[in-house]
Formats: C-alpha cells, structure tokens, sequence
C-alpha cells in the first residue's frame, strides 16, 4: 500500500519550526530548501550532485515542462523522476507565475490563461484543470493549485479580486486534483491577497476551509522588499494550520531564508543559487563572493575548505577565477554545484539550531554574513555571463 | 630519487604496439588517447571524471596558458597540475601551431615568432627557448619542441625550408630544455615534412640523432584527408627508432586512430571527444549519434547501456535531446562527459586486442562503425550550439 503524504513537527524554537514531510518517494525535513530544476535540469549540476549536496526534494516548473518537451511526452517516457534521474519527491508549480512573466500575449478570464509559448509563439490554453493534469501527467509529489500572481504594488480592489479568483482556481484545483491524482500525492493551495491584511486574512480561512495537504504563501518576492514581505509573513503564517507545511514561494537569499524561518515558514525555492554560480558568484558562511573580482586572481584558497562539497573544497578561488574569465563550462559547473550545496548546508545547520534550541545565533550570524535584502535586490545582473 | 621517464613495449600485433610510459607521475599505457585541456579544463568535464574515465595522460596548451592566466602565474600557483586538479602526468604543446592558427599579426624570423594575443591584442614573442620555459613554469611532464606546423598544401621548397626552420628550433628547444627541465620531464621531437618522403626522412633522421625522449608527427590531420595521412605515418614512422613512443598530434576519429595505431602510432590526442559533445554528437561503438535528431525524442535507452560512464549509462537519449533543445548546461556536461569515456574504452579495447592478437578484427569493427575519414571531413559545423 502506497504510503500517504504526511507532515509532522519535531521540535520549535520560537515560530521556528524542526519537521518532516512523509511521502512515497522519501522523506523532506523541514525546514527545506528545494533546488529549482525549470526544464527538467537543476541547472549545470548532476542529479546525483544534488543529491549528494542534501536536497530532499526538487522543484520542476510545469510550464516550461508543458511547452517542452510536453506533459504527454514526459508521461509516456515514464514521468519526470524517470525523465531526469530524480528519485527523491518532486514538487511543481502550478504554472501560473510564469504563464504571467515569460508568456506573450495573455489574456486571463474567469476560465484560465490563454497564452503564446515564449519558445515558438504556439497558443497554449492554462486552466486549473489543465495544470493539475499536467503536474499529475509529470508525476509531481506535491502539486500547487492553480492561481494568479498578485503583481506588485497593487490597489486594494486589484488585490482583492486577483485574490478571489485564485480562490476560485484553487476549488477547481482541488476538484481536478481528485479526478487526476494517486494515493500518495499532495496539494498545497497558494495564499494570496498581496500587502493588505484582511485580505490575506480572508485566503487563508478560505483556503484552510478546504483542507489541503499544505499551505504557500504566494506574492511574495515580487519586489516589495523583504521588510515587507516579513511584515506580511508575520501576520498571515499564524493564520495557517500547525499540522500542516508553510511553503514561501521563490525565496530567497539566505538572510530571506532564516527571517522566514523565524516566522514559521517550512519550505523554500530559489534559483538563486544555480542563477549566481553562472553568473560567478559563490556562496560561503562569510558571505557571498563575487568569483570574477581580480582579489582572487592568485587566491589558492578554495571556496571553503570545511565543506563536504568537492565543488567548493577542491579548486582554488585563482582556478575558478581564470574559468570564469576564459569562459570555460567548468566555471558555471563548480559554482552551481557549490551553491547547491552550500544552501542544503544552510538549511541542515538551520534544522540543527532549531533541535538545538539556538536558532537565534545562527540566524545572527546568517544576517552579519549576508546583510543583503530581498531576492529582487539582490539579484546580480540581469544577463547571464554564459 | 625521481623516478625517469622511460618506455618499453609490452608486445606488438603486426606493427601495432602495446606499451607503457613511465612517468614520476604515473603510468601511461599505450596506445594512448590524450584529452585535451586547453584552458587548464577538459571543457566541460570534471577533471575526476577524465580520470575515472580512464585517461593517464591529458594535454595543454602551451599557447593559451601563456595568455591566460599566464605561465609565471601558474608556477607560483604550484604548476598546472595543481591549478587545474589533475595530478596524472600532462603533455604540453610547443605553442607553435596555435600561434598561426589563433593569434594576428605574427611575424615569423629565425629567432621565433612574434603574435598579438587573440584575446587582448597584446604583443608576445614565442621562441624555442620561450616555449620550452613557458612548459617548465607550467610543470608538463612531457614537452614539446617548439616547430613550425607546416600549412597544406605546400610545395616541396616552402614544405623542406620550413622543415629546416622546426629542426633548428629543435636543437634550441633541446638546449632550453637542459637549461630549465627538471629530472623525470621528458622532451619529444616534431618530424615535419609534410608529403614529401625525402623530407619527412631527413626530418627524422636529424631529430633521432638528438636522443630525444619520444617523437611526434606532425603536420598531419591539417586538412590533407586520412588516406594521405596514412601514406606518410607508412613511410614516417618506420624511420623513428622503436624504443620511443611516438605521437600524432591532433588526431582524431575512431577509424583514424585505429588506421594510425596500424602503422605503429603510441599517442594521440584530439579536442573531438568534447568539441563533439557540446555540438549533441554521442560516440557509440555502432557509430556517432546526433542527439539533436528528432529520431531521439521519445527514445529512453541511453546512449551505451553497456559503458561504465555514469553519462553514458544513465540518462535516457529523449532526455539529452531535450536537454539539447532547451539549451542546457547539462547536455554538453553528459555528452563531454560520455565522449571522453568512450575515446577511453576505444583505447582500452585497442590495447587489449593488442594483447590478444586480435587488432585487425577490432580495427575492422571500428572502421565499419566510423566510416568517415579525417578530421577536418568529420569536425560538424564550425560554430558550437553553446
């Protein structure tokens, strides 16, 4: 019998909370960093690299799975863990932040998102009917709803319907999800209702009425800041279910990482870290270096000697810095890897604290080493350097 | 007391050697297949991977690593070996062969060539007694004699004055190498003398007066197709004496390596295995696949059930393929990765027939499988898809 998904909490200290995601295909504790692999690839890593690295579970992108190579496609070849040598869980989006940011020529109705593919200009239709097939045609452990990303800033009335109709998606989601799914498979649903209280307010008793297997909290960095987007945490997380896992959508750096922590949230993705080893930029526990800076030029030091990580334990900063300016794979390929790694190493101290009982010092330390704000800020340069 | 670099042969199959060399770091069995590392990197492979994947010897260029990140900067790095984390013996170049196929402006005298970078426009001299120093700040194992490569086609005064000119450098590297060498590093000889028998004899004979610890080929793979390379390794390398290796540089198919070890070839080394790899080409054992073809897009066997290369072995052909279309970093790291694992087994498999006697049957399941010539025939298009 195939076991269920199941979610139970360890230990806290403060809102900080130690758990563990029971599913079929493994358990994720929690609090989790999720590796983001859009096109089916954690970007220039190995699967077994990510692993290696830690990582329970991974996120792929229905959208870009859907446009290519196709869900139909990836069913037919076995499911995504078989498409891409993954057999920890799988968590996918619901495809609606990104019908929005990477599409042409949407036009949203009651109904879905009619859309052209930002590959070949094909029309695409997004429903949560759709998506829900879709993230069950890929095999996804956990699936999203269906819903629409609030952009920011927003009016109050804006906010608010943009906030019912994903409502809306998400009983539809839910609907789809009993028609599609398998024993064993979860459904999160996505509070929404921007920077406006009663409206978040209003998302989550909607959304915690209908009994999911977990909770999002979406809209969030979109470029409101991360004081922000703590203050919205710090009022709509105590909203959500105990019993059930608090997921923060696209977050983040990891000073973004430990205030949500601290605030009760329990899982996490970014392509931050693959995103900044392209282009050039290592994660360390002193912060984060900028691998292309001349000061490395003749540094034989590696990223970090004490890390598990080959990537950041066996080549010089000297190395990885003529790589990157001879443009060599190789760069790219460590860096990723390294980052990778490095947040799986955060996440696994920031669980350690917690049953540890000295959260507070290591989110401290977390905050001297990365002063930095939120993921919209600090997100390097636009154009990749590969 | 560092060990001498020395070879013996092992056994022969008609004029197919089997052999080792031996190395203060390590040894390298015979017929060999270099990977090459232009940059300090097998680009795109780990340099873990071209160890596990067999090879005893990589090689890098002299020319490249002068420009960047320079050969004073890597001597005070701890040498190549070290910057680029591979501690197996390495094979440098002279230089001399990229200086006229990469750099402007070169101005060729008696005393060596003058170039602009093709990085920077930057003016630098390469002489014999440069390059050699230049392979001695970078710790190669096995150097070079700085030469000229001899363009084809050309006529027999241009081919034996430019011949002339290689030798002279010969006798200036030689000097240079006993000024600036260390014990256990070795020197080989370039023969030149493009088509023409009476100068590749007297190429031959002059460089074997001068003892050197092995001698190359070249010359050859430059255009000039493989049933005329052929002629000349027919009449060439029997003038070489038997108890040093001798290397063909910059070849290249399966059905050119097997044709070249006929004639009694020990070293190889070529930028096919990699360079094919980021264009989705894949090297099987029945032939080269284009992973770009839609016949592989809905194909889950991988490339080589068989191989020991986790690259090979792992990833279904419809996922590289789709890793392929959407432009990812994993297509050239799994492809790079398979390619330089498989020009291994080749070796391997190539070596052990020796052993066996049985050459001729795996040369002719080689050609049937690679019926395609030279090099230059075989390079697929001159612009990377990455």
């Amino acid at each position: 019998m195939t076991p269920d998904f199941s979610f139970r909490l360890l230990a806290a200290d403060g809102s900080a909370r130690l758990g563990e995601i029971s599913t079929p295909r493994g358990l994720i504790e929690t609090p989790a960093f999720m590796p983001v692999g859009t096109a089916a690839t954690v970007k220039a890593v190995f699967p077994n690299a990510v692993k290696a690295a830690g990582a329970g579970v991974i996120l792929g992108n229905t959208y870009h799975l859907m446009l290519r190579p196709g869900a139909e496609r990836i069913a037919r070849l076995g499911g995504l863990h078989r498409f891409m040598c993954w057999d920890g869980p799988i968590l996918t989006d619901s495809g609606g932040y990104q019908v929005m940011s990477l599409s042409q020529l949407r036009t949203v109705s009651e109904q879905g998102v009619t859309f052209r593919s930002h590959i070949d200009g094909a029309l695409h239709d997004l429903t949560p009917e759709r998506s829900i097939e879709v993230q069950n045609f890929l095999g996804a452990d956990i699936q999203m709803q269906f819903d629409e990303c609030t952009p920011f800033p927003a009016t109050f009335e804006e906010t608010g319907q943009s906030m019912q109709l994903s409502l809306r998606w998400g009983e539809r989601s839910l609907a789809a999800f009993r028609e599609y799914s398998r024993p064993g498979r979860a459904l999160f649903g996505i509070v929404q209702g921007g920077a406006y209280p009663e409206l978040r307010a209003h998302s989550a008793k909607a959304l915690t009425s209908m009994d999911l297997h977990g909770y999002a909290i979406g809209g969030l960095a979109v470029g409101e800041g991360q004081k922000l987007m703590f203050e919205v945490l710090s009022y709509t997380v105590p909203l959500l279910p105990a019993s059930k896992p608090r997921y923060l959508m696209g977050v983040g750096t990891p000073s973004d990482i430990v205030g949500a922590v601290e605030r009760g949230i329990d899982m996490f993705d970014c392509v931050m870290p693959t995103r900044s080893g392209r282009h050039g930029q290592a994660f360390t526990w002193n912060g984060k270096l900028n691998m292309r800076n001349a000061a490395h030029i003749e540094d034989m030091r590696p990223i970090d000697g004490a890390s598990e990580c080959p990537a950041a334990r066996d080549y010089s900063r000297a190395y990885i810095h003529h790589l990157l300016r001879a443009g060599e794979y190789l760069a790219p390929m460590i860096l990723s890897w390294a980052n990778t790694h490095f947040y799986q190493d955060l996440m696994s101290a920031i669980r350690r604290s917690i049953r540890e009982g000295t959260f507070e010092d290591l989110a401290v330390r977390i905050r001297e080493a990365y002063p930095s704000t939120t993921v919209a800020d600090d997100a390097g340069p636009s154009e990749p350097s590969f």
